[in-house]
């Protein structure tokens, strides 16, 4: 454990500036984003393929300016521990695919009633509710399909990611459930607590997945496997908290979504708990915990920490 | 091949009669059936986990009395096979999830807009549009997780389940292709091979992959494979045939669900394309290929016999 801490300490002293840093997270971001592309071209059914109304609907939300995060902090953390790309890749676009699906659904009339996604029309604005709703089926159901199906790896691997990925897309606890919350609550006053457990669910569930995924794919232990659980549980809360900040000051055109919308439905956010600077204290200080938690693992794991911070200081 | 086709004469010589056997088929139906169930009943989250009201919406429809055609049809398959009951009966499982999945979004106002299903209020008409979307898409994500998780059989072997059933749950002359090209074409007139994509899609491939992942889980050799995959492809085609016939000849109470809709909504049927006549003459017809598919296999196939009758005889 000295040892360790030692590396971590000398790594410090030698990290490049926070100019350097940020043209590093950005241009990783840029070709991890682009590998994510290629193999999100390759993953899914072409257009060409019939019916090819739903090959279009499904490609049109996923290919709408995503930023990647979830499938590009499954590839950081498979790197940190050598996985094969041939396995990597395909799980972490799974994530984007589910990530994709949720938002489709989360945006539909009977749900947010969103019209505007990544500064474009809405999936069911575009293509009509019932395509929309078929849409996102398709990407659940094809982001299995690629788990199920990627080269390399054991099988007894594939089956745990398989497993940790339904559950993180699934009721307890995880994405579906969140946005069960998400709907019960709207409207109604919360407590940090009930605020936390919904984003645990919504968004933190599939953050964390990302990263354990990465983790088992590159056979990392189960001590390795706890911390960066605990990385990533941090690094989904913060996020979750950062996107609240950015509601409240960022414009839509910044966004790519329609701003200050949850605080005119009423919608819990951690400003209106905590107010701005509360909310910005409280990312700032998961962003510490995110990366202390990396400090027991004996790997290079300067980019997950880079990633944690761009999770807090984004602007959109 | 002459070994095994006396062997078929000496069995249909020693056939029960007719009432025997119907008899024998519902029996199955209601033994298979509480199996099922039991194990659904274990399979899906129970309703005091949070958020119970997700819990309730998908149990709701799961447990709305449907027939269990699918996994049962997995599980005569798998028996044939001496498949171990802990890992067949989950894959079964999966399938009365998916299929539960298609038809809450099918019957959302989006889609199909029905409000009668099972003899029940549809899954909206109770829980609402928003809560059952997610319980369709909470259904979906089980089913997988059911497949990852299940006890017994190989890893590889379950990896080879899992992507089969996520391909028949699909785009590409699979389920979701087939709600696809169901609302694409409705309204207009089709030709018998349009109708019959739409259905060897939209039904079909649900109730062929039921075949195949029985005898997948039951190890099955390739040849077997093929034959019982044309067994299952006549008998999802004929399904469907008959479930034509069931709309244009039944009541709305016997059926559980709207009777003569399709042919009031200009449904494309078998019905409108090739008469009441002609359509019962090709259920028959497909009844006496799928159970021909059958005779290259040396094993007990009596009740996947027994099941292509009860599928083209009857009455619900």
């Amino acid at each position: 454990m000295v040892n360790q801490r030692e590396k971590k300490v000398l790594k410090m002293t030698q990290s490049p500036s926070r100019t350097e840093r940020s043209i590093n997270i950005i241009e990783y971001f840029q070709k991890k984003g682009a590998q994510v592309d290629a193999w999100l071209e390759r993953l899914l059914p072409a257009v060409s393929e019939a019916p090819s109304l739903i090959h279009e609907a499904m490609r049109y939300s996923i290919f709408a300016g995503g930023k990647r995060l979830r499938p590009i902090l499954a590839i950081a953390t498979g790197e940190a521990f050598n996985a094969e790309e041939r396995t990597l890749l395909p799980a972490a676009c799974s994530l984007e695919m589910i990530h994709t699906y949720s938002l489709i659904h989360d945006d539909l009339p009977a749900m947010d009633n969103d019209d505007l996604r990544r500064g474009m029309p809405t999936n069911h604005v575009v293509f009509g509710e019932g395509m929309a709703i078929l849409a996102g089926d398709a990407l659940l159901t094809q982001a299995f399909r690629t788990l199920a199906d990627c080269e390399g790896g054991t099988p007894q691997r594939k089956l745990r990611v398989l497993s940790e990925v339904a559950s993180a897309a699934g009721t307890v606890n995880s994405l579906i459930g969140g946005q069960v919350l998400d709907l019960q609550f709207e409207g109604k006053s919360v407590t940090g607590e009930q605020l936390e457990s919904i984003h645990r669910a919504k968004t933190g569930a599939l953050i964390r997945c990302a990263v354990r995924i990465g983790a088992i794919v590159g056979g990392a232990d189960e001590a390795e496997l706890r911390a960066l659980t605990v990385y990533g549980e941090k690094a989904g809360l913060a996020f979750q908290v950062a996107d609240d900040l950015l509601d409240e000051t960022a414009t839509s055109e910044e966004l790519g979504k329609t701003a200050g919308k949850d605080a005119a439905s009423h919608k819990a956010t951690y400003i209106a708990l905590y107010g701005i600077d509360g909310a910005r204290e409280m990312a700032d200080r998961l962003y510490h915990e995110a990366v202390a938690a990396l400090n027991s693992i004996d790997r290079e794991t300067i980019m997950l920490e880079e990633i944690a911070r761009f999770i807090v200081e984004r602007k959109s």
